[in-house]
């Protein structure tokens, strides 16, 4: 475990010291475990008790302000400088180069010599595994494939034949990559087999969460771009494009075709449909069901999806039906009542 | 790679062709991606355009009307004519039959000769795959299970002890078939587990997304019936029943106990309680919440579903109402008015 | 296979028995299968008829009335009776304990004499693996990972490094522990990496469903109380407390550091923001999206989430908006010619 000052901290995050440059702190810790050899971070308003009561030896905070009399790193942004402290304080520990001898590589397959396989992996034809990337145990590389330089997949990841993925992604346990989409022409009733002869392209930077599937092309590809990142369980059907440094949150689903513009964000449980485009910057809130284009930038809610502010709106309407109808029922009686004196 | 001429196509899927018979192609390819070599398709009117603007040198089409001077094979279902054409010019290999040196066998598992059974698989005792069966990487059959003629498994499929998958189906990777239902009974606030003995029943000619999750009954079976297609990440509880030809689409869940009739659809994130009857025909739309029985061929949609049309009018209606709250509020004012007037 | 007599079986759940005592049955079958050396149950008045028609030897019931000349074990809880039948007629058969050939141990790794650890597992060095645990074919346990006494993986489970794991538990196929939380700092929009240093600890006598998902903690731990039982395809995020004897169905997920109570319910598909506290006894209905802190034993539905009876007077308002929109314009046509009238 390396221990770290204050000082060298705040030379690696750009930060402001407050309090003793000198304090050597070994591990990040959260605000309730974190003891004086810890640093901890206040970024969230929310936790604000909890930061002042916090035995943490430093904090990492935006605004020194709340705190008096404690060792402190000032940066603009709390929580990117809590990432990189925690990679400081705990350097990430790659198993050394080689392929584990219960590892099967098909013919031609290419692993780079400081790549790691792990035991009970499966290559296929042809593939090629680029330097450094590391194979976790039980996982299966198909034919053709391609796993770029610094990529990590964890343990019993699928890669299924032909399909690519860039540099310096992380695949989770339970990836699918490669499967079939969801393709079927239906003549007098039965479903007949559309075959699906597409790829997946994964580009760099991608992070892909556990159980999450993306399907091949049915011809052509399914594309997620660099810096995107996807959360467990995700669906993504065959033919989408995801577009660069998007954020698909937990059990979201895009359906085949569909084309999300960078920077979208797909919250939890949230969907859309096929064939439609998704632009740029558009924010889909959690459960909601996305059915047309959307405009950039634009925030939606709902299913069917509204504008945020409009689907508040009619949520709060719908709640005051109930008030609604008994104003109803009084100007009737009103009326009533008016026809009578006239 | 083979090639074939538009003549040998339209006689293999019965299109009439226009243009040259003995022009000759040699892949499927996207409208956008397809050169003078490649034939494509046009099938919804979504893609006019791009169809217009295609390199492809054929279409198959199911009016010629709109294309001028192409080659063009016209059929009544474009969608499935492209489906055959793919199948013809991307014949599909299947690896030798053989089993993976690597592969764990139990006693008196029975693989048939011309069956393939890849590295790291394990077959329990008993086990039965059938001819020409292929049983990917890393797959699990438990003891007493049987795998239909013909089936395909792609790797990192889960067959627990006892099940039965039919001929022709195809089971994508992450498939988990006979996990136990999630039955409990509740005495005191503690869940006792209900075991679960009963087993799964695929029929023929059924496909099975990735990640597809499959319970075994807790007495009895659960069934999928023939000729069904599951997309990615389902949730298919014990004893639930989907009758024939139904589609599933990615995300959707079924209750336990519940039987689908055939032809059913659940779109995508939609979902059924537990112990409802979802009658023949019955479609049901994305993220809709089954929660009574349907009637035949019905259309239902939302949260609790309704006939579709009548979801459709009470969202146009909710979102009306704040007109409808002006109103309201201008027959107060009249009606004070016409009080004062009196 | 044993078959007991009604008389066993009644000293064993506790049951008054209608009939004849010696009768032998010899296994738990439903309603419809059963025969006459059967016991059947009925528990749910939706199935009364079956019950009558059912060709059982014996039925477990709560109240002989309905159930004349049959043979009865009567009992208060016959859904907790019958699972006891079942474990008493159907003796689980544990594998001879032992480690197969093929699976990869890490150095230091403690594996417990009477554990059976199947083909192709790995466990990572330094795990511990406990007393008549066993470790499903192909599973993944990584380093410094404890498996408790009698807990069983099936086959395809990964639990990642440092996670533990309880007493008693069941993980089902495709179950991954210790993923990656979904954290990241967005800082001139890319999404840094937070690394997730933290574990995941499952308590004793929790039942994790096929190809759920529990993500390791950002810091400190994600953690599942003992007795909670969670379904297929759940997603549990970065550092959620999940409390005792919860119930999260199918499909349902919990976002980061979100704390549940215990005895609380999320139905089949529901999920839960993150950072909110879903208090003791919550019953969440499917679909339903938990937005905020909730009361001890309410109940709540839709989404956004109200308490269950405000959102089916709500429901029953929009459904009725053009009976509403009638009215309102008869009232409208009512003052217009009252005022013609004046």
């Amino acid at each position: 475990m390396p221990s770290l000052t204050l000082a060298d901290l705040a030379r690696e995050i750009g930060a402001t010291t407050v309090g003793d440059p000198q304090l050597r702190l070994s591990a990040v810790r959260s605000l309730e475990d974190a003891g004086p050899e810890h640093v901890s971070f206040y970024h969230n308003r929310r936790y604000l008790e909890q930061a002042l009561a916090s035995k943490a030896g430093a904090l990492i905070v935006a605004d020194a302000q709340p705190f008096s009399e404690r060792n402190l790193l000032v940066v603009k942004e709390p929580y990117a400088a809590m990432a990189r402290v925690v990679e400081l304080l705990n350097p990430q520990q790659r198993p050394a180069p080689g392929i584990h001898e219960s590892a099967v590589l098909g013919a031609n397959a290419q692993v780079a010599a400081d790549a790691w396989v792990g035991p009970h992996v499966v290559i296929g034809e042809r593939a090629v595994v680029g330097e450094r990337a590391t194979i976790g145990a039980g996982s299966f590389v198909g034919a053709d494939c391609s796993i770029g330089t610094d990529t990590q997949l964890h343990p019993h990841v699928v890669v299924e034949a032909g399909c690519r993925v860039g540099a310096r992604c992380i695949l989770h346990a339970g990836v699918v990559i490669g499967s079939d989409g969801f393709g079927f022409a239906t003549v007098g009733g039965e479903h007949r087999k559309v075959p699906q002869i597409g790829i997946v392209v994964i580009e760099d930077d991608v992070e892909l969460g556990a159980n999450v599937c993306v399907d091949r092309a049915t011809l052509g590809e399914t594309r997620i771009r660099r810096g995107t990142k996807v959360d467990n369980l995700v669906q993504i059907a065959h033919n989408v494009v995801v577009g660069e440094h998007s954020l698909l949150v937990s059990q979201s689903g895009i359906a085949g075709s569909t084309h999300l513009g960078h920077h979208v964000v797909m919250a939890g449980q949230s969907g859309a449909v096929g064939h439609i485009h998704i632009a740029d910057g558009t924010k889909v809130s959690a459960k909601t069901a996305v059915t047309e284009d959307t405009e950039p930038g634009s925030w939606i809610t709902g299913f069917p999806a509204r504008p945020h502010r409009q689907w508040l709106r009619a949520m709060a309407n719908l709640f005051r039906l109930d008030e609604l109808r008994r104003r109803l029922a009084q100007i009737e009686a009103a009326i009533e009542q008016l026809r009578r004196q006239l």
